[in-house]
């Protein structure tokens, strides 16, 4: 089934009231904090097998951990502050291995003013690693799925498709996140992290729209790999949209502030943005319009599955 | 390697300022939070093979990955309140497996007034969980590791010697940390989750003391089931002292307020403890003092290590 799926079944059998003002269903929950800003707290879990390869060296799996859960905090607006680490660790690996670990985590963490201040250590067949990020969010800045609007616009930082080659590595975009929350109205956030497809139907599921994009918008990584064996149930068009892990930002924005957003586009401004489509009403589905002008369904498909 | 010496190398790296309280090398995280309270922020992690088999049902391993993290927010005197659950299970497992996780979670949960806020689903080869909860106690009543002094004497509650018997659905002593906390002055704190020998020396090294605690006195589970066979680098002694998951408190108090703690001590009050020795210098050790009077070092040799 999908995560979709079994989130939505979950959300509704945990839905939640103030003090919590956003519970299961969003990149962090969000707490009440201080009179200005919110609590935001968020985990991500990643597993041999799943997110890397017996293969990886220990402190790119230590960096990837820490990083997807910045990620999360740059999708809803907000500075990351604190982390917890859990490790899983195969017992022959021993403490380099884990220290390598730590090493990976603690480079990114430096980087983005994170601070680790807990953890737990257990011996398991295949490694895996949990990091819980606490991060703070201006109750004005706060981005969520939830809030895009029929007529909006939608853009995706950065390029896509190429997640496969630099996932272990990648930095995730708070510095845009912030860019963009402080200057601009930003209607909707997420983080690209199971792939397009999956991803945009979460905000249109979330915020109640169908959304369209265009095949010819999207800004596709020089080096994406090519489309590989499609698994079964699978088209075509879902290979590309369901490539998980480009860690970019979607999100949207009314046509006022798009406009003032499409005017400042470029690195110089930390908005590497491109406009790829529209939000659009429920009804009309969440569609992907291909360069010759067909419109096609654009199903939750998407990288993490169970 | 044990965990005690990783979590030391690691706690002297990550050295921690204020609003971090405490940081690594305690049961829960401390950070500044409101005026009166303190947020407790703790995650522990669960893995197939380690701490459950592959018989283990679901909804016993939903309840244990809470019950050891609501463990952790009450040896610091604390309540539990928020929780985040991350989830790795066998893609063959569906999602029935995956509801009986949360639905035993999120039993205990209630029992305990956790909400769960948030989550993270992935596909694994085994199954891991890893909750991380977010709790509050008031700055008067935290209890730590280190703040045990010369002369104080040490309690536990409970019996001992059985987790492994009742450590898939064991019920956290919060209700008895808060009777502690609120009632009496308490100097330091821990749960019992590595075995007596590697959490009582965990307390007498962040308190900078030694210990020395009594065979006869230590309440002996009557299901306790019998020595098993003695891994290498044990004795005899360390294999009773080093079964884990007993999940009791261990806590010291002084003489004086030892006694009031003693003339109250009942189930009636919430107080189900037992003194089992007495903190000493440093330089003392951490000792057993056998039935015939033989004192022998207590080694930080534990159910956890790597």
């Amino acid at each position: 089934m999908k995560e979709l799926e079994f989130v939505r079944r979950i959300a509704h059998k945990f839905k939640v009231k103030k003090p919590v003002i956003h519970g299961i269903g969003d990149d962090c929950a969000v707490l009440q904090y201080t009179k200005e800003k919110y609590m935001l707290l968020t985990c991500d879990m990643i597993i041999e097998g799943t997110h890397f390869t017996k293969k990886t060296s220990p402190y790119r799996i230590g960096w990837k951990a820490m990083a997807v859960n910045i990620s999360d905090i740059a999708s809803m607006g907000g500075v990351a502050k604190y982390a917890l680490v859990s490790a899983g660790v195969p017992r022959g690996k021993g403490v380099k291995f884990l220290k390598e670990i730590v090493n990976g985590a603690d480079a990114i963490s430096k980087k983005f003013g994170v601070k680790i201040i807990g953890g737990d250590t257990n011996a398991s067949d295949k490694t895996v690693l949990n990091v819980t990020l606490l991060g703070e969010v201006e109750k004005k800045y706060l981005a969520t799925r939830s809030g895009a609007k029929i007529g909006d616009l939608i853009f995706v930082t950065g390029t896509l498709g190429d997640g496969e080659t630099r996932h272990l590595d990648f930095l995730p975009r708070i510095k845009e996140a912030r860019a963009l929350v402080t200057n601009f109205k930003i209607s909707s956030m997420i983080d690209l992290s199971d792939g397009l497809a999956m991803d945009l139907n979460r905000v249109a599921e979330a915020s109640n729209v169908g959304a369209r994009i265009y095949r010819s918008l999207i800004p596709l990584a020089e080096n994406a790999p090519p489309p590989r064996k499609i698994p079964p149930r699978m088209t075509q068009i879902d290979e590309f949209f369901s490539r998980g892990e480009d860690f970019e930002l979607l999100f949207t924005a009314s046509p006022r502030e798009s406009k003032k957003i499409i005017e400042q586009i470029g690195e110089k401004n930390n908005l590497p943005v491109t406009m790829i489509g529209e939000v659009v009403k429920k009804r009309s589905g969440v569609k992907l319009v291909e360069e010759n002008g067909r419109v096609k369904p654009l199903k939750p498909v998407g990288f993490k599955q169970l």
